[in-house]
């Protein structure tokens, strides 16, 4: 099958604020080839992601995403791994293209298990889709009493696990992060999975994040994500070393964009769990390396995913033979356009578990009519002629 | 003194080719502040690079380089690094932030010099500049007859040194690649230094490396440059490990876009040479930050420089003060447009060497004419407001 064409959607909320949601807008891949389309989703920023693609070559190893995608052969998952390789080689000095080719290489899952009549993760490898707990991601609210009825509401949704993250926690007093710590525990209750990601909020600084290590052990917390920057592995591993034995561990991953970073994160950071992002570390065989290289070393796989349920989707595929593996992100409240461009979504059984859908492909429908309602007009012009301009979604 | 303005101008040859040449395409930055004006460049891609100044936010950190800049108040160097740090957090999540801020960064530095009657080496604390031994910077020809004769031209050219990258090297034998080694050295004569840049040919492949390391060797090769992909510290600790002792050292950092990634390359790595790009990682700022960590390391520091005299006098400060790291690169060959957009360059003494120039901010002045010549008309529009319009030289 010949990739024929693909095509970029850039939605968005018509109000985006400054909270740490990352669902406020979306960029969404279509690729058609041999008469069929695949979706796929790329992390932000849309616009940078789209000039990714169809920018002017600068030179041999800076030349746009298309250059590498266009046109080509896709037969079977090899052909994707190949493509991957030849987009980081002839992209090595254009950094936006790991995002950019995040959503492409998804959606070329999707179309060749569309094309095979099978699920994408049994194109993996895997036998089985294993049914996962998905906590709900939440920011921390302004107080704690805020956090505490955020936690009560995710309780009555249904969720038995609770992550909270960013809002207050690291710029206030060690005493104040110690209220919502508890706030949530408390609104979890006593048998919650809580846990708790700081959004790079220290930077380097392993004292401050230490310091809040008492109030989340005794607040029972399973993870402290995300303390530093992406790259500060040796804050990571400083902070892993002291909390050897504990029952609290680092987590961290996301802002991974290639392999590399994530192996770094497991060998130099010492985390306990690797989060994801297929929609930032190139797409689905990464992600699927990444599993690889955790499960046999004791570290936990985790999807990242703070969008729709296509990026979902996508995302519980490289862990779903994993059975060890149980917990998974689930954007409990996103926005409204994240659940507006998928026609269906995963839904929680009676456990209140979800798993990567057993149906060709990643096993989401795309809602045209959700797509149009956010649909941004955009146009690019390069020297007279147009790059890009925003397509038709039919 | 407050940032009034940045303007981005992309500039490019009439036709690009997909040999690995980094100077057929430009991306100037002009800042403005209290009456002066400062100027620096971004590493390629120019489109996205613009992009991620001006794109709508997508959420809290994955806001547009401009939102952390524009309006912002700039005295002295540590404003300059606050504003880096701002873009790092409120941008973490756009992974062209880097490339755009780097551009931006070198033109504060500029700015803030003309505005104190210093050159940027002595606001970063050197008390000299100190002549450096350039290296031509020449690809590799299609065959060793012709490195041969590029090698001596370069040494007709007046260049002791001589670096030959990419072209044939590593696609065919091990015994081809050695004919261009010994056409080099044979070209550059006897007491000629030798580098050789294989522009991450061999991806993590440490064996394909090392069987090249014997006929580098026997060539007297100073350094291996970029054998690997730019994260894959394994693979060059471990080819590092097997030089040691040696005179041939791994050489690399090019495709470092923060210190953290230069840092790793030194200690995970093991590189004899650290070189850094200072429209790529971040600016001068960090630069100097990872030449400061390399010295007392017994790493040299080297400038990757293979576009205009204005990145060349940028990519000189962040080591100027430091006499033994000696060796500079030097783009001997550009594409015409990097030698017309500035109407001064760094000429070579009657010894062939050069220093960051004794004058106010970079001691760079830009030709309007040689802008114009290659300015390439680009408009960026969304959502019925255009974001970006290539603005005039004056």
């Amino acid at each position: 099958m010949k990739i024929e064409a693909v095509d970029f959607f850039y939605l968005a909320m018509p109000e985006i604020t400054t909270e740490a949601d990352g669902s406020q807008d979306a960029l969404l891949v279509r690729v058609a080839g041999g008469g069929e389309v695949g979706w796929g989703e790329c992390e932000a920023s849309p616009l940078v992601s789209i000039a990714a693609f169809v920018t002017p070559m600068s030179h041999g190893v800076c030349r746009p995403v298309a250059a590498s995608v266009l046109g080509r052969t896709v037969e079977g998952p090899q052909d994707i791994a190949r493509l991957a390789a030849e987009v980081e080689y002839n992209s090595m000095d254009l950094l936006q293209a790991a995002h950019t080719w995040s959503g492409v290489e998804m959606a070329l899952w999707d179309l060749l298990g569309k094309r095979r009549g099978e699920p994408v993760w049994r194109l993996l490898g895997y036998r089985a889709s294993h049914r996962k707990v998905p906590y709900a991601s939440v920011l921390f609210g302004d107080t704690a009493q805020e956090t505490l009825e955020r936690a009560r509401r995710s309780r009555t949704d249904g969720f038995r696990a609770g992550k909270f993250g960013w809002g207050p926690i690291g710029r206030g007093t060690v005493e104040a992060d110690a209220d919502h710590f508890a706030a949530a525990r408390e609104g979890l209750g006593a048998d919650g999975i809580l846990l708790v990601d700081v959004g790079q909020i220290f930077g380097e600084n392993v004292e401050r994040a230490a310091a809040r290590v008492p109030a989340l052990e005794a607040s029972g917390a399973v993870w402290l994500e995300e303390p530093f920057a992406g790259s500060a592995y040796e804050a990571y591993g400083d902070l892993s070393r002291r909390l050897k034995g504990q029952g609290l561990k680092v987590a961290g991953g996301e802002a991974a964009h290639n392999t590399h970073m994530a192996r770094h994160l497991i060998d130099f950071g010492g985390v306990g769990f690797i989060q994801i992002d297929c929609g930032r570390i190139g797409g689905i065989g990464p992600a699927k390396w990444v599993a690889d290289y955790a499960a046999p070393r004791g570290v936990t796989y985790v999807n990242h995913t703070f969008t729709s349920h296509l990026a979902l989707s996508a995302s519980l595929q490289p862990y779903a033979g994993l059975a060890e593996h149980r917990i998974c992100e689930f954007p409990a409240a996103p926005k409204p356009l994240a659940l507006a461009f998928t026609a269906n979504h995963l839904e929680r059984d009676r456990n209140g578990e979800i798993a990567a859908p057993d149906a060709p492909g990643l096993g989401i429908a795309i809602s045209p009519e959700g797509v149009r309602q956010y649909l941004v007009d955009a146009e690019i012009r390069v020297g007279g002629r147009t790059l890009y301009r925003t397509p038709s979604i039919g």
